[in-house]
């Protein structure tokens, strides 16, 4: 295990919340305070007490401890993990992305990404995003028209999730290595039919839709939770031929 | 974009159907034969064309290009991402997985990760992942019982897939950094039963299932497929403390 | 067309609300006051004034149209219709149901069915039925404990929705004709295990599981509801032989 | 219970498969044969065994052990409950369907309603439905096409299951009583689109989606089933003002 440097960024994890917080100074959680100080130079996995006795593990923030700064419309794990899962991305990937808006899918990309381009045309949303993406050095924000050009070449995987994203595609194909992954996100369907019409180049197209249930388990109450997400996006998928 | 090396594993992509071959011989596809020795010394994305006249752009193969020899139960990519999604795995991770079955799995963890070892009681299972995993460098294979022991420690993600998983959660805690994340991959509510009854020492536990819907889109036909996979598995997290 | 009768209870539709009131004196509506005693003698189907102009549709009610008073469960419209299309339940049916509830279910087994019995144990649910199901004469309502005894014989369908059903199967075998239809309405997973071990009797044991998915239409903003109602029961037939 | 009479159809109940038969002469089951002959006079519930000692219940026919000559498209019972649910249909409702197709959704809506009129345009499924529906005396079918006018008035519930039914809503309208409610069935996105234009007439228009999973209980596999059907249609409701 590493150690703890001083102002580190660190993860105090608890039996029921979590703080993102940085190892100086005092902290008050709900369950009384803590000295982050002196935490410094201690090894990740030890235990800090409140003065009130509340037990918090100290660990190394995952992406998923992270308090991004959001916007209306956030990107799901669900569906970040579909994109992932079907194009295949990996390390070895130069993804372009836009628009970038809160920066959340940006994060999750540029977490397995060599490299993540992320075009914003809003001048709003590129200020909330580079506050959120402060510190992460394979991501190039650029507050930008996509549809006015794609700097980059021989890209692995473009991703548009944007208002009117048929207007971004032949910038896309530009821009894609032959085999390469076109990925929309669309809310609605009429934003697909016009991605389709503008598919003509690409080949392996593909339309998808994923739905997660949260259940409980156990005590006598095994069933899917009550409340669910019915409808995020649909996911199109397509290769640069 | 990269020249394409002689003996080079390759992907002819065609507008129907893709093909994974080396770069050397003749090739005969379903409609004609192609020189791929000729293809060596050329650029990734060159348009290849059979005798017949038949079209392919030639491609780097990607994670989802190859063709792994697949065992019976296989997993899918939406429930690959789902756990890369709610995990944030990315490409700073060391991953302990279990069983390794075919390989398929390993495969895309191995695509993110750092590095990923990979538990196999099985003998048969272990050839045959043998050979689908060849020259993935950053797989450590073992054909042993997970549940005698995790011989790695600070590890940050251990995926369960396999029968009785309840039996080598000890295990996975022993081998996870706090913090770090168990997920388990169950087809039967019984199995998350008795997995819950160990997971005293984790938090942030969650049972989720993610269903797949494929659409056909447009020419007035634009619908949800009429067959669906049902079910695949419950995935359960977990995070140690 | 039929004609209103003085103090009927009608319904008033209009574009964006219904109120379900009697055809006698003044009643104020959200957009004004209507004379409903002028209605009675008129056809249904006419429309009607508030004296702020807000029209009005007259229509006899269906039961959609009811308002019952409503306890904290009440069966869905999704579960109901599963019920009716997979029993083949129709206008020659003798139907048991145990608990009455609210009488929600009630009042659509009765829309349908000869006649419905239907038994509650919990004296405050069986007077807030009682007052649901005031009119409907094929309705035959009792304050018992189903597991105590069915009185009726060569049942149709019974219909178990009540704490512990694994407990009224066997009233439930000998009330049903050969043939006939068992169907327990069950929340939890737990319970259709204990179910199951009682059915060693019937035969043709299915369970299922109704999801709805509500749809926005048209206006560019095709697409499933955000928000979903993930669970409400799981369905489970059985016949007895 | 009621007895058998000579001829009728009675339905053969076994633990794993029914038989729909006339009751007379000797019959072939798939483990021996009975003497149907013998069973006029009894009593429905009685047990009739094979000359091998195959036992079967002897039971009155409910709709759903019909065996209807079928044709491709079949309405499924998910979706025949989702009518009867949402419309509130019952006994003493006058409904219109268009088209009849191989009278299977006929059947369910007979079982019910007071009286069902049937329109269907091609000859070739009016006679495969006639064969069907023969015997039901509430259904008054036409070889008609229903967009050329409903003869009927003051109808409860008209479903329309047809090609083009945006060419049959103004006809629909004429037909349905004020309160009354429109169904449309429709399996694409692109119909629902040409039907809301329709629809200015109407109000409480809704558009829903029913998908039914199928689940295995119990002996540690408990899960839903792996196939599953994807989609048959979505359903629009709307009431005529």
């Amino acid at each position: 295990m590493s150690k703890i440097k001083k102002n580190a960024l660190i993860c105090l994890m608890g039996d029921d919340r979590r703080y993102i917080v940085k190892a100086k100074g005092e902290f008050s959680t709900n369950n009384g305070q803590i000295d982050l100080g002196a935490l410094a130079g201690k090894e990740y996995g030890i235990k800090a007490k409140t003065h009130l006795g509340k037990e918090f593990t100290v660990i190394e923030p995952r992406l998923v401890d992270l308090r991004p700064k959001r916007l209306p419309q956030i990107v799901m794990p669900k569906d970040i993990g579909l994109i992932i899962g079907h194009t295949g991305l990996g390390k070895k990937d130069i993804v372009v992305e836009a628009g970038t808006g809160s920066g959340v899918m940006t994060m999750a990309l540029a977490n397995i990404a060599k490299k993540v381009h992320t075009y914003e045309i809003r001048e709003d949303f590129f200020k909330v995003a580079t506050e959120n993406l402060k510190g992460m050095k394979n991501v190039d924000m650029k507050n930008k028209d996509v549809c006015k050009g794609i700097e980059e070449k021989d890209i692995d995987v473009v991703i548009l999730d944007m208002g009117a994203p048929e207007n971004a595609i032949d910038e896309a194909y530009k821009a894609l290595k032959p085999g390469g992954f076109l990925v929309v996100y669309s809310p609605v369907i009429e934003q697909i039919d016009r991605v389709y019409s503008k598919l003509g180049k690409f080949t392996s197209i593909r339309t998808i839709e994923g739905i997660q249930r949260d259940w409980d388990i156990g005590n006598n109450k095994t069933r899917p939770r009550t409340r669910m997400l019915g409808h995020t996006a649909f996911l199109t998928f397509a290769r640069r031929m």
